[in-house]
């Protein structure tokens, strides 16, 4: 089955019916005490968690893959040794070395992975920060508002707003450090990501181009019973290939990456209004 | 840790006392009995039989990697729902759609390892099958040399010859098929094997390139408390980056495939004798 072209596509991964995302919520201007309430979760941080626990299988998959590979290149190389056939016996051999060479880039891939999720680990870790500060200001405001409704002439409203602001200062810090936190790491997170998914591609380039080359050497018109494969020459045409992809993986450098500057130009905005400064 | 440059390079990729295959048993102009008898194999097929099985765990492998790489670009996507930061909520979200057309790729790139592998089953089906012709010619030979020390006058023995003669022939035809399919499907898998890393490997830079462009679409200028982060305006402009990744897909052509004429030239020969012909 060839997958369709983009097949995933779609103008948002989530599924339709929850892919109008809550308005309002922008922390454009701070926090209103209603947006404010409205975007407590219970566990602020339970996605991202589940997030970097998935992140978690992915890099043992990679693992997994690259210990395979290379076990695959080792017994593809015994294979053709015990064939008798000289031409099978180096080419399977060769293979075998460009094969290894790909389990080795999933072991790279890995460690970058690891990388991207301390990243998304650090947002996670400010996320469980800042729950704290958003259900203190939330149970203040809750006991000002019981006490304005029951006692509106209570000295100690007074007092209770007094600590609602303070609340809310302390929670403006917290929420500056989150929004920085996540978009900073966010952006890293995934940079690393990619930046690693193309150098593992453009290796693997690398390496499968040589690999046809050496599969190339090996001779492989029909015999007729008894007729005479000509004997092997290709030996030091197949080690001048892997001398070339290790000069090529030698010579790789990564792509210079231009970050591309954000232009909020002529596209539309989406036009929400950002909520209202609760201060 | 940074894997060094072809780490596992070698001239080969077995164990170094393992190295030195053994010698005179090229299938060039077919088989002495001797020869026939080094290289008879209790079980022929053993090693392609692991080789195909570890083809299969590799398999199992990139299908885990592709469903967990969907199951990230989903809970990527939740996570940017609910943090109320609708920059966040976009990038992520279609960052998300960009992992899972990753993960997509790993099912294509699956399909093309199962039709590689029915490669390698060909071989060893083969393989198999020639296995009772080398068994019975060499159950002859030895009943014919058995016979021969006993009693050197025993009118069997021309029988036997006879018989055994013939027996080389089936053989002969045997081995031809042997070294036909060997060749030329180890030369198939191997080439569906690399052409499908490299789709894979070219696809994957595509969809990486345009998820480092999603990225720059976040800004992640950081904020002091009370700060006002601009209003998001790059919704379209992200929306944009998957239309020209989709785009970029679609006009993937895979590379044409320069089939190298072997040049059995200038380079040495590794100068083995071929075997005497038996006949």
């Amino acid at each position: 089955m060839k997958a369709n072209v983009m097949m995933n596509r779609a103008l948002s991964i989530r599924t339709k019916n929850k892919s109008t995302p809550s308005k309002g919520h922008g922390r454009g201007r701070g926090f209103t005490f209603r947006s404010l309430r409205e975007s407590v979760q219970p566990e602020l941080s339970r996605k991202l968690f589940r997030l970097i626990k998935l992140e978690n299988d992915l890099i043992h998959t990679h693992e997994a893959a690259g210990r395979e590979r290379t076990a695959i290149a080792t017994q593809l190389s015994e294979w053709g040794e015990q064939t008798s056939d000289e031409a099978v016996n180096d080419i399977s051999d060769k293979i075998g070395v460009i094969l290894s060479e790909m389990g080795g880039l999933e072991e790279t891939y890995v460690n970058s992975l690891d990388l991207s999720r301390t990243h998304l680990k650090m947002i996670r870790d400010t996320e469980r920060s800042v729950q704290p500060s958003r259900d203190g200001k939330s149970k203040l405001y809750d006991e000002f508002q019981k006490l304005k409704a029951k006692e509106p002439q209570s000295a100690r409203l007074v007092l209770l707003e007094q600590e609602l602001v303070r609340a809310e200062a302390e929670n403006l810090v917290a929420e500056a450090q989150l929004t920085n936190v996540t978009r900073q790491k966010l952006k890293e997170a995934y940079d690393v990501e990619f930046t690693a998914i193309i150098e593992r591609a453009e290796k693997q380039i690398i390496l499968a181009k040589h690999g046809r080359r050496l599969l190339e050497l090996l001779d492989d018109k029909a015999l007729s019973p008894g007729d005479v494969r000509m004997p092997y020459e290709n030996g030091a045409q197949a080690r001048q290939v892997l001398n070339d992809a290790e000069d090529d993986l030698k010579e790789w450098q990564p792509e210079h990456h231009h970050k591309a500057v954000s232009e909020n130009g002529s596209e539309t905005s989406k036009g929400k209004s950002p909520v209202e400064p609760s201060a």
